[in-house]
């Protein structure tokens, strides 16, 4: 259990890094909207490995498929399945994860749950599970865009210590794409660049922060008490592989402040309502505030490294592992169209809860 | 929608903090566990208002009942209602309100989704909401503690700039409420303690952290891909009032370090497999690996302040408000018991989840 | 688990039939619906025991409180909590129920499954826990009603062997509550009385038949592949206590017609499509035809009646065991406004999920 | 919406008639069971078109692929894709279904409801869908089985007016899989297959019963007060392409005898319960008894017919239409391994669900 999610655009995805391929059916797409893998490719582009110099050189060219729930490049209202064939398989390389338990990777924790284990490059908890994602997050983006005039844009905000100064209210995609490593700050991208560079040539990895801005969300968005739309965000982001937090708005930061520093004063302009600063994140009491939607999320350096590390085999016996062959030194730059992916889902997903209810009676 | 959490323990929270109270029924609960008022009133009592000088002096006694799902003080395995009686409400107090948005609270957001508010006190978005979930995480609390072995302990580590330090593998309830601000470092409760008095004469706010952990959880909980433990408790934790984000073991704080340095090596004794460090924070590919869990929360400084602030009204004019009579200078002591309940909710459901799929089968 | 129904109008009941109450809580529901107690109050009464001649004596006045969920008699769009406080309670009329398990009742499997029972008139499976379904299913009928006039008429149509004769095009409430057995065929009516009340005479009990229309649903509702209206429809009616069937439109009488026969042929006047027949019952594909809906739900013979009959008790050793006190000769006449209810619930939760996936995207 | 099916063993199907192909995603699958394709493929081979001289002769091999969930056959506990490819699609055969809507089809409410329909063979509503759940169903039916002793066996018990006479107590698959209209009454067997091979020429189709027993169920399953083990069982059922009824023990026909005849009285052997009659059943309170289960569930004779029909067209002009090409004169044969894999789908659900609650606590 627990592979799917969303309420009423509800994807469930499927699939291990090796095997017949990955995929996700998405329920609950809206009719008649116009839908072909060209909609979908260009984010599964930014996410697939292979992509450039500074991610794992596994080359699949993760070519998309739409199986169902289209018509005449329409959808039908009917359940989307779109999948990508798995390719280049080397399942030889893994044959000593077998064995043993690779240190911080999901090993571990699968083979004692489960009782078995897919060990070839990670099975279900690898990343590639994630093409599922970003597959049903293009949908969902094009979607957000088209009916409801929402922008979303992630970016990599930092590496390391590496820090990026990116104004929220203006970066575009085009912005972030200038770039392999999918930061918006030139100066910043370039020693993010040259540190992930020298990191791979030691064997070892770095992580980093992911920012993403939602703009033109409407006043509204978001169920209290429990289905919040920062709860729901935050449970997106921390379903990826290797995040480790999320902060909205103020964040860890806000708790510096004091209260009267802190709210954000409303004015209104021609009967517009708008907040004069917005340390709430675009998001008061779960519900949007028409403000811009912001938040970070921390990624973790990559769990596989070229050094021998201390662990221990099935049989609980202690030895050692070495990380072999090909290797992501950093998985920023390919978490971006990830985070934007399940911010789409966690939008569109909202969207549609709020009309179910808030626009039904006349 | 979006008043239910949770998947096999199952709450629905209902009520408004004006009205005729506020309650919670729990679908899910196992049969055979001994229950009765005496175990959920001390964590209600640690949540209520008025229980000390530096909360709010809002008296409400909090009694809590049992309307159905015991019988002879014993679950059936049937739904449990329990609820505690609204009593000291003021409506007169918030006349206000009627009419003007709080900066900062729900206010707006409510009216603007809803079309519709009841501005007394806050209504829906009040706090006093959480009685029904502190309520039933006192049960699955208790259900963790003695089927399971499991133990949750929350604390305040932070106010504003007031750093604590605790061992997280040792720190113990009764550590906790030695002090009125719950944080189980002497010193700087005292520091805090200070800080929130001063900001109440002020009538300024202040925020800061709750740390939560728990310990003795085994290893195999969580629901990959996307009800990852940590996903669940992060939505868990933002799904609390005035909560601006979560990190999970190494956190935002883990981006600094190289791969070489956050992974955390396996080693075994007599069999038995451990982490000798824990930059997981207990939980690898979604799945708790049996190290203690521990996790952060940052809760903003309260919306509500004794100043006059910019706002607008009803009718989308500008205009000004200037907070009234009782307020709760900072919300940390009183999010402690929120925080542990969100918590055992989230494990219990996880531990219900888990043997559903993985002891069925001979 | 399963005490929830509904997945945007989404109804959680509680209670048993000894105890502090039975209720439920709505989740879902659009706010600015004028509500208050008086709106829910006849349904209950319906519903209630002693209400006539012949239904049991039980004495309860089944007065329903609103807990939460409204505001100056509006709807808020938060969860809504109506309950009735239990009155009549006579435990010690049940001791023997301790030890016994009543035949055809829930007593031998709700303590082989629980390990525990409310011994004391049922407990949960006693049909008082229909009390919050009918108040639930009260509201979602003066929504379908008043915002898409859609109209619910549910009737006694047989008893034993006594038979009715009614016109679903035109039968209303009115002609339903002409008399308490709630038949609208006087005749019939007349005849079911007098069998009922030499049935309660001898002791024993007799089913009979609910037939339901719903008139007025739009083309459109209804969610395959598993969500069809009918699928939904059935559910709803087979969790009513004593109900063993459904039918729709033809249902199994139709099993002896040809498909040239069965078949609904269309025709269109102005440009308006309707069927000349209606052996579909209303429903085609999963989905709402435009065409009035409706169902029979076969009840069996109540199980309480005042003769010795073969059990075995907790020590699992045979024994006998003869009902006393107050018994329902007949459920159906309270069936009719449990039956309507639930046909509310589905339908007006297929109503909100229809405007959610198809009403969304300009 | 409305795709996905079950609670802890969850199958979400999707496809069309026409497109790529069909298919299920199944989540909660234990870890851990044999699984390859030769486990499904006998199912299918029951259910697949072209089977028999009485079933329609379009011709699809329906070779089923298993994508995901297993290694070195056996389950991971992730979810499992699986899939048929469309092969024998003739589109250019349904060119007139593009501008006419087929009496009794759902080609007029898919369209009113979506917008759009995919009009090649019914699209989405067309009995292929059927595949992913018969899938899905076989894998649910070997668990059952090998884990819990049960056993299911449904069979055609009457075509039309031709009766059937079965022990539901010893009937066994071998003794449906004697004859291709799956009636294991020898003599009754042979008049139905005349009348469907009549009913062809003839350009017509007949309806038919199905009943269906699962023996070996445990006491304990099924969650009242909504997801009572029938009521899941009805909507199973109900969700079945051209059902119109279900009707569990005395059903439809327990109106006739008073409580007296209809209770099931208890009697213990060596300690072990039994009901001396099973008008029941096999299910008491929602609950099974542990007594078989059945069930009937009545099919309306297929819609599709070689006679000219009065219909309407897109334009909501009157028309007719007359089918042509392939089709299926009755139905019941090939519904009975669907009958048969829904009810091994909603009585896993509920053994899992059983498990999750009541076997949690020590």
């Amino acid at each position: 259990m627990g592979n799917s999610f969303g309420q009423l655009f509800r994807i469930t995805t499927w699939g291990e890094s090796h095997g017949g391929g990955v995929g996700v059916v998405i329920d609950g797409c809206p009719p008649r909207v116009r839908l072909t893998e060209a909609d979908i490719q260009p984010d599964l582009d930014r996410r697939r490995p292979g992509q450039s110099r500074i991610v794992t050189p596994r080359d699949e060219k993760d070519t998309i498929q739409i199986l169902s729930g289209t018509f005449e490049g329409l959808t039908l209202g009917t359940p989307i399945c779109m999948w990508v064939r798995n390719q280049d398989a080397r399942p030889e390389a893994y044959s000593e994860m077998a064995q043993k338990f690779r240190p911080s990777h999901a090993d571990y924790t699968y083979t004692e749950k489960y009782g078995i284990r897919n060990w070839q490059g990670g099975g279900r908890s690898s990343a590639r599970e994630t093409v599922g994602r970003v597959a049903a997050g293009a949908l969902a983006r094009k979607i957000l865009r088209d009916s409801f005039g929402v922008e979303i844009v992630a970016f990599v905000s930092q590496v390391q210590g590496i820090q990026s100064c990116v104004d929220l209210e203006t970066v575009r995609l085009e912005d972030v794409e200038t770039n392999i490593v999918r930061c918006p700050d030139a100066a910043a991208a370039g020693q993010m660049i040259e540190l992930i560079e020298k990191t791979r040539k030691e064997g070892d990895s770095v992580g980093g922060l992911v920012t993403c801005v939602a703009r033109g969300v409407p006043v509204g968005w978001g169920e209290p008490v429990f289905d919040r739309l920062e709860a729901d965000l935050a449970k997106a982001m921390l379903s990826l592989p290797a995040s480790k937090g999320f902060e909205i708005g103020s964040g860890f930061g806000g708790i510096q402040m004091k209260g009267t520093e802190h709210n954000d004063p409303f004015r209104a302009t021609d009967g517009r309502v708008r907040t004069t600063t917005n340390h709430s994140g675009g998001v008061q009491g779960g519900i949007s505030n028409g403000a811009p939607i912001y938040f970070r999320v921390p990624f973790k350096p990559v769990a596989t490294v070229m050094h021998e590390q201390d662990t221990v085999d099935l049989a609980h016996q202690n030895t050692t592992l070495k990380g072999r062959g090909r290797h992501d030194p950093c998985v920023l730059p390919r978490a971006v169209p990830m985070v934007e992916a399940m911010t789409a889902l966690v939008l569109l997903d909202h969207a549609l809860r709020h009309q179910a209810q808030c626009h039904s009676i006349s």
